[in-house]
């Protein structure tokens, strides 16, 4: 089994390779503006359908305020990376929001930062290879209807890319965001062209005599009208979520790296501003219409099983549709879309395993994510993150209406609490200096630090309330358990450092005062033998063979059998009415050390290796369950003498598997 | 997590019982004829059912065969009865047709006897519980739709029951075969009287006008027609399986045994007869009508949907409203029939586990199977059955069309090959026999025997041509796949057997010439310092640590302890470029053995032991899979010194856990 396993795994991942061998030249901040823009820019895909979809339940009137919803998102953006590009000058570390929270906070904001940026790293990868799988299924029909099972493939696809660590070169991180760029910059500028001109056709959706959901009988009008302008809103902050990538990246970028990275934080917002909002309000001139619950707001129409489908389609496949005619073009920027979504995927896969190994190294996870693979990347990092995205896209059938609920939860309260702890950090900064000029600029960066606090915790705020009971609550409760289970791994890992820790009490050279070794009996074969003469070999004070009687037939023929062979050692048969193996013994060892407790028990116990798995279920697995019952008992230690049976390849014919003959001078025990 | 398993399991098994305690007194005849024929009777309860479903496929002219397909399963039945008499007498040891195939056609006849009873006690359970679903469903319409999950539950509570022992006195397994047949009894001479004063009313689906199904267009007529009667007759001989319960059970039987078992099996037989043939004339009489496939077959009813709903009432059930009129004679004869399907799924979890023991003893199945439970049943082998027949009630939603498709075919193999080994045995005899008279009674047994043979050949060679595409194929794939099996684990055993006896070329007095102690070191904390003195206690010729660099900075921190600490024992580091832990290790072992061959190499690791399930999680399980790599290596023994962390109630309180100072005479390694 083990070695069908180790060749799956070479095939899938490849040869292991030296520690330290990869490196990465730094990169210069041209290269390093798309590597680092994907997951920010990739939300053009799909936040601006959300907008639309969203207003879309009050009904044709509503979806006028699309483009004013983006520019209200797009101020936001604004003032956060104003804000950003502060905290990454007095942070280059690369450990971003989570170090700005620790040490400004408290280590308990941090591990909260923690766990929310790993929520939504996770939220990341589902919603954008959702979002992927449904531009692949407009373009390809047959798929229609299986987008979670496409997503689920696009998640393993991505797992097995990283576990051999292909695509972490800068051309394949770049060139999927440069293209997309161009892709839906072209398509702004002839649609743009087209509309000046007058020449701007409509979107196959135009015609869709949308009609308000149930829910909202007075459409926008009214207090719930506004609610769902909010909420609207709040899904449209889904475009904000990666504008922290190049803080957590800056470490890979060229000197001066601080610089640098606000350089390309600036082009990131600014590129982003002009793509969500020309895709908007080219939305808005050639009259999308998408429809959340098509089989309601749609019921008026004849034609509506055509008009749901069209209503279905991605903004963006949508508007390509308009400007370029069906065809080719559509095609072209469907393609790049899904690129350059799994691109933001795949950055999740760089950053999540990265921001685990932090949190593993202080403590909070579990120490398992800091090793690195045979491909150097944190494997179990990215396994981790792999199933749960799994879960979450074949949960939803890759739904992105349901994900995009969970959302952004995770990136505002990191956003919150780091803007917070800048604005503790220059108040800090503040009390230490003097110079009238240097305490200007200090109040000036704490001002703008404290705009991006306030800002942010306003819009968290119109997140939990508009988005809670629609799904937002799944997210938080995956907030709290992973930061009360950090802060539990790192208390036990505190608890067990202090216990093992070796002070100045501790005597290195304190030994057991005897040892006493017991060889287990079950069936009296070459394997018993041979862990006898192991157990004589190693010499004990005490040397006796234990047999625990649960078959009293079986008992008799192997002590007949036993004194027949002559063996040099006492055999002890222990009484076990209930059949139970390990208690008896444990009692017989219990009684052996209340005499003696300082004395070392070794416990010798045959075991037979197979070579085939199936073998392993028809030998019964008494060793391993008495191995744990023994690790309970203090001053027991239990030493497996392994029988390679002739399938595993070794066994009988290798010259050192049967003992040699007796060495005379031996003191037999 | 240990502690909370052992709760919930005496909360479910309840205390383990001492060997040997529980003994059942021999059954006197009388009590042991209604404790047998649970099986072979409850099929009353579906049998009847199975036959006129099948019928009705070619619409209501076919249905009035039903009582003649029910005279030729009778008489089969008589047939193999008086043949099985012989048998008991011949064999009364109670391995019932395992045996007698073993013994008299090779073993592997006598393996694939047990696979195919295996596979049909398998059977058993899910028709029998799947059947009693249904009767409760009928009675409690709320269940109606979930039969499934019903069945799942009752295959549960039978094996809770079988693990707890209960159930399994002469009482508890008696009175349902009682009440059951008293019961039917009751409606069979009501109905009778009825019909004889001509006042017997119609059953609720007689108005019910079946249709042909769109299969059978020219209804009973032609070649279709013909081979759909030798389905409803391989169908119908569901009621033959459960006489081969008194040939298994005769060991239970009180002295004459093996007359007491032929006096049971001959009143099985004619109570069997009697009812199943009245259920079928009183079906005829009072004109049930059952539609296997409602949709097509009632299609042309008004009140389609109440005819469907009656069309699917158990055949008891609408006897009964015929006969008394709804109400409570309905409701305690399906309650009745629910215990006698319950009392025959019990049965099977006394002879599955019983069969399974035979054949592990015999090395054909794991020798976990001859395991006794706490409660001195065989645990394995219930859970087995109780695991098998879960999966196939769930896999079916307990569908008894689709079950007794599956059904009977391991019965008649079994019944072939056991009648065949009767025909051989007889002739076995014959040519050691020299007495006129006893000749010819030797003579006219052979030929009983082969008459059974000769019937049940014909019988198996109608059920596979009627039944194997609409499904028997799969329980011959499982009797296939298991008779391998079987065979495979055998050669196993074998194998094994051969390779680890001890013979004369087997020296007991031979030892290793010196051990080699090696103390892997990851962390330098208590428990590793444990494990050296553990090391250095047993005074090994040759005692060394290695630590694996597999991290340099790491590597680099525990040198500089291990050289501050003073540690009397020279520590080596291994190179490990790839990172692998278990790679550098057994190259290094294998470089000193091939030094020195003979040696014995004892590898000394640290194991935490943690008292909460979780915390299993958060520390490296590198000893479990270094363990795993190193038993391969011949002339290696692994020795894991276990530190219980506090969290396990035991540790650094207690005052063995820490050893003694040294004993100032040691010599240090």
């Amino acid at each position: 089994m083990l070695t069908f396993l180790d060749a799956l795994k070479r095939i899938l991942v490849g040869r292991p390779e030296i520690t330290g061998r990869v490196r990465f030249a730094p990169l210069r901040r041209r290269v390093a503006l798309p590597t680092l823009a994907s997951n920010a820019l990739s939300s053009v895909a799909y936040a601006p359908d959300e907008i639309l979809l969203t207003l879309a339940l009050a009904g044709l009137a509503a979806i006028h305020l699309a483009p004013w919803v983006g520019v209200a998102v797009m101020a936001v953006m604004a003032v956060l990376i104003l804000s950003y590009r502060l905290s990454i000058r007095a942070y280059p570390s690369g450990r971003g929001d989570y170090q700005i929270a620790s040490e400004n906070l408290g280590p308990r904001a941090g591990v909260v930062v923690g766990s929310a940026l790993l929520v939504d790293l996770t939220l990341t990868v589902a919603v954008s290879v959702s979002a992927a799988a449904h531009y692949l299924s407009a373009a390809v029909p047959v798929l229609a209807g299986h987008e979670g099972w496409v997503a689920g493939v696009g998640v393993a696809l991505l797992v097995v890319l990283n576990l051999r660590g292909l695509g972490r070169g800068s051309l394949a991180r770049s060139l999927p965001t440069v293209l997309f760029v161009v892709a839906v910059g072209v398509l702004l500028i002839v649609g743009g062209l087209l509309a000046l001109t007058g020449q701007l056709g409509l979107a196959p959706s135009a015609t869709a005599p949308l009609a308000p959901a149930p829910a909202y009988p007075d459409g926008i009008e009214g207090l719930a009208g506004f609610v769902l302008v909010l909420r609207a809103f709040s899904t449209g902050s889904a475009a904000l979520t990666g504008i922290e990538a190049p803080i957590s990246g800056v470490s890979t970028l060229a000197a001066p790296r601080a610089k640098n990275a606000g350089w390309v934080l600036a082009w990131i917002g600014v590129i982003a501003t002009i793509l969500t909002l020309g895709v908007l309000f080219l939305a808005s001139a050639t009259g999308v219409r998408l429809a959340a619950e098509p089989e309601s707001q749609l019921a008026a129409a004849a034609e509506a099983a055509d008009l749901t489908a069209a209503s279905q389609t991605p903004l963006l496949a949508q508007l390509a549709q308009a400007v370029f005619g069906p065809g080719v073009p559509v095609i072209v920027l469907s393609l790049v879309t899904i690129l350059v979504l799994l691109s933001a995927g795949m950055m999740s896969f760089l950053t999540f395993p990265k921001l685990a190994f932090y949190l593993a190294s202080d403590g909070y996870l579990p120490r398992q994510l800091r090793t690195r693979g045979d491909r150097l990347g944190y494997s179990n990092g990215i396994l981790l993150l792999g199933a749960a995205a799994l879960v979450l896209v074949l949960a939803t059938g890759a739904g992105l209406a349901a994900l995009i609920q969970l959302y952004v939860v995770g990136v505002f309260v990191s956003f919150t609490l780091s803007q917070a702890g800048m604005v503790r950090h220059w108040g800090r900064l503040l009390r230490g200096t003097a110079g009238r000029s240097l305490r200007a600029a200090l109040h000036r960066k704490r001002a703008l630090s404290f705009a991006g606090f306030t800002l942010s915790a306003l819009v968290l705020i119109v997140v939990f309330a508009t988005k809670f009971a629609h799904g937002a609550w799944f997210a938080v409760a995956g907030i709290v358990v992973l930061t009360l289970g950090m802060l539990g791994i790192r208390q036990h890992y505190d608890e067990v450092d202090r216990e093992l820790a070796i002070d100045e009490s501790t005597s290195v050279s304190a030994l057991p005062s005897r040892v006493q070794a017991i060889v287990l009996v079950s069936t009296l074969r070459k394997p018993l033998l041979r862990a006898v003469a192991f157990a004589r070999a190693t010499r004990p004070q005490v040397l006796e063979a234990v047999m625990v009687d649960s078959d009293p037939e079986k008992t008799a023929r192997t002590v007949t059998q036993w004194e027949r062979l002559g063996l040099p050692v006492p055999l002890t048969v222990l009484a076990s009415p209930y059949r139970d193996l390990a208690g008896p013994l444990l009692e017989h060892i219990r009684q052996s050390r209340a005499d003696r407790p300082r004395d070392l028990v070794v416990v010798y116990i045959p075991e037979y290796v197979v070579g085939r798995w199936w073998e392993q279920l028809v030998h019964n697995q008494t060793g391993l369950r008495l191995r744990t019952r023994l690790h309970f008992e203090p001053g027991v230690v239990v030493a497996s003498v392994p029988w390679q049976l002739a399938s595993t390849g070794h066994g009988l014919q290798h010259p050192a598997s049967t003992p040699a003959p007796a060495d005379p001078g031996h003191p037999a025990a």
